[in-house]
């Protein structure tokens, strides 16, 4: 009997099933997020992190997580089919080197506002100091040490 | 014999091979980048992404490239076991909104030195409009879009 929830039907097995030639029973694991008409989602899952280990992975999990785990792990599937080398890695070295372009803009930002209210003595109406702004510029460092990808894992 | 480049030494096999319950041969895949005094790089990789995966990947990788592709991998696999649910996709979501606090931030930012220049007349010396500043805030929806890992993946 094929499964009845999530998006595989009666007549349709979930698309790892369809993928592993295999029966989709009611008590299949991948069917509530494998759906039928997203073929690829579980192919780029498959080709990266195995079968078992994604069954593995999902039975490990309470069923509340598991739909957020097919998410992470299929973006990360599709990142490393993508770029093999650096996979998802790739998109946070990106975010990391946005986040470091902003922080040193925002530190140009301060000083000019600095400028004009330390040297020119003026303020913005119903404003803030700069100096007593939420900003945690000086943090960069801390906040993506252990974000950073490319240190040896030991 | 065991592989002798790498970390490996012809007494000891690489921590692939010696998890693996393996020879380590000279033409090990594994060797020179999973040196012996590195188990847990290993063992989070296998628990991971699975042995055979691995081998896969590295031999479809030209050989400059398999250094950074194991520190990716490593570094996604140890992301994965301390969180089974989100894995490295939290490190990117955590990113995402840093980034969007600090766009806020440089926004408001802009917003005061705007006032400054535009309502009291006054410049910094040699600098530059914050209008002509090389700033790019309109452009967060776009940027982040492709790095988002909450969306569904067909």
């Amino acid at each position: 009997m094929a499964h009845t929830s999530g998006a595989s039907t009666s007549s349709s097995p979930c698309a790892a099933c369809k993928f592993l030639r295999r029966k989709c029973t009611a008590e299949c694991v991948f069917a509530p997020y494998f759906p039928a008409d997203q073929p690829l989602k579980f192919s780029n899952v498959h080709k990266i992190f195995g079968a078992s280990n994604i069954t593995k992975m999902l039975h490990d999990l309470p069923e509340a997580s598991r739909a957020d785990a097919v998410t992470s792990l299929a973006f990360e599937a599709e990142a490393r089919v993508k770029d093999p080398v650096y996979g998802c890695s790739g998109a946070i070295s990106l975010t990391q080197r946005k986040i470091m372009e902003l922080q040193d803009e925002v530190t140009d930002l301060i000083q000019r506002i600095k400028y004009y209210e330390d040297k020119k003595g003026i303020r913005l109406p119903h404003s803030q100091s700069v100096t007593a702004h939420s900003l945690n510029v000086g943090r960069r460092d801390q906040d993506l040490q252990r974000l950073r990808p490319n240190e040896p894992h030991g």
